[in-house]
């Protein structure tokens, strides 16, 4: 397996360490680039994510039998539009983004011919810096990349898309976009929208900054991921709002029932529902899905 | 400074740990332990944490200029009112629980001629292990201790404390324990709570076991506390109770603002609560609270 031409839409951390790690694994030939803004397309350049900075979409996927669509989630349907008629009938394109039903409307809305071309990736890896200069050709190593094929894509497509995953160190496995919405709501968006609300909620208050202060490594690490990017998670949490909203219901019941057994006092329902967590959170392994492809 | 006889009440991680740090910074010539189980003594013996081990906590404080209470918190006020007659009038006594409130009540209550030997402490430092065969002499390095003396404290004493505790590597500062219970309620009691709800939340569900299999190093950080040792934070949660639920009324408020702003689509409502969010999370550093003394 040898791309000729890897057509990289969106040189962002996500595309720009996609590149990187293609490029070191000595499995793209030569890199096309596109991103709306001429300064990120010449840093890209200049870093050398990319081999040539081209001035549309549609450009940068002619004669491209890779792509890797890594725009904010709400640019996709406009993206692929835009490229679907230079896409060559061959190429696997592919996309990054941290939702999938969403995804998977915008190309049924905007392909044509080449939606068998589609295999919709998500690879559960990032940063809290942005930018193609935080790119790192080692961020999808150990990570899991989940793929939500459409009924119809061809499954050499979907098997060519692994192996590009799996040649970057990835672990890959499919589920159907909405398990994969369901899920992601769960353990990242609920986690996420948590953090966001807790980190300003402690610092509004009047003594927050004390507070804040104070915080030790607890802290530190569960509210990492509050640093996000803010128009990211912005389009994250709108593109699956619903499964968000109902995760978020869930956590506030399971929250009422701690703080109903602390202000009853009792002691042991406390001891039980905190033991129900901890045990949870002792038995699980980050790579649990490893063996689900 | 040098103690003769560190007095150990309680040999678990913090206890033990404690222990093992002052001894590899040669600042304590003999160590006698006590705890409940006679399991964890000769436990603590045989790991080299304790020199000998004694059959009631009033035998390990006689002729200690030195006395470390690391009980669990409810376990305080006893424990006190056990050594309150054999403890020797210059020796320092400290605790090193998580809540200030309440163990200051217990230090009233239970010690007679000997509270202003007492200066509370609370280093912010922990593991998600317990017991003594975790014990870590690096554990307080680099890490904050907060100290709440009493008004009548003498100044030597909580000079004397904070000496201990720098010289194995912490930094100190000084907090009413009002302000102290206030402070850790919002960045270390509340994001254990909500750790707690979103891992048993999540874990409930038809699908939770996939969910759970999908997390990523978000999931894994953020909810890395809510693997913690239940029968400590139950009694964490209930000595600190009614600034925790208030902590836990104002988390709601946040999440109710940006679940709001989800449903009615508002993105730049959204993004602007994210970006708040972030941008205090960003800037905020571990250790901030460097300079409170």
């Amino acid at each position: 397996m040898k791309f000729q031409r890897l057509a990289l839409i969106g040189c962002g951390l996500m595309g720009g360490s996609f590149a990187l790690a293609l490029r070191e694994a000595g499995l793209v030939a030569h890199v096309t680039g596109f991103s709306a803004s001429e300064g990120t397309r010449q840093k890209a350049l200049r870093l050398g994510v990319i081999d040539s900075a081209c001035s549309s979409a549609a450009e940068a996927v002619r004669g491209a039998d890779l792509v890797l669509v890594a725009v904010p989630v709400r640019a996709t349907e406009d993206t692929l539009r835009a490229i679907d008629p230079a896409l060559s009938p061959d190429a696997l394109v592919m996309d990054v983004g941290s939702t999938k039903g969403d995804v998977v409307a915008a190309a049924r809305a905007a392909l044509q011919q080449r939606l068998h071309c589609f295999v919709p990736a998500h690879p559960i890896a990032g940063k809290e810096v942005a930018g193609v200069e935080n790119a790192d050709a080692s961020l999808y190593r150990d990570c899991l990349v989940v793929l939500t094929p459409l009924p119809h894509t061809p499954t050499g497509r979907v098997l060519l898309a692994q192996q590009v995953w799996q040649a970057l160190g990835s672990r890959v496995c499919e589920l159907s976009p909405e398990a994969h919405d369901a899920s992601f709501a769960a353990v990242s968006h609920l986690p996420h929208l948590t953090a966001f609300a807790l980190v300003n909620a402690v610092a509004r208050q009047p003594h927050g900054a004390r507070h804040l202060s104070m915080a030790g490594p607890g802290f530190r690490d569960f509210s990492r991921i509050a640093a996000s990017d803010s128009s990211i998670w912005r389009d994250i949490l709108l593109a699956n709002r619903d499964e968000v909203l109902h995760q978020s219901a869930l956590m506030r019941q399971a929250l009422e029932e701690l703080e109903h057994a602390m202000r009853d006092g009792d002691a042991s329902r406390l001891q039980g529902l905190i033991d129900e967590a901890s045990q949870t959170r002792s038995r699980w392994r980050l790579g649990g899905a490893d063996s689900d492809v």
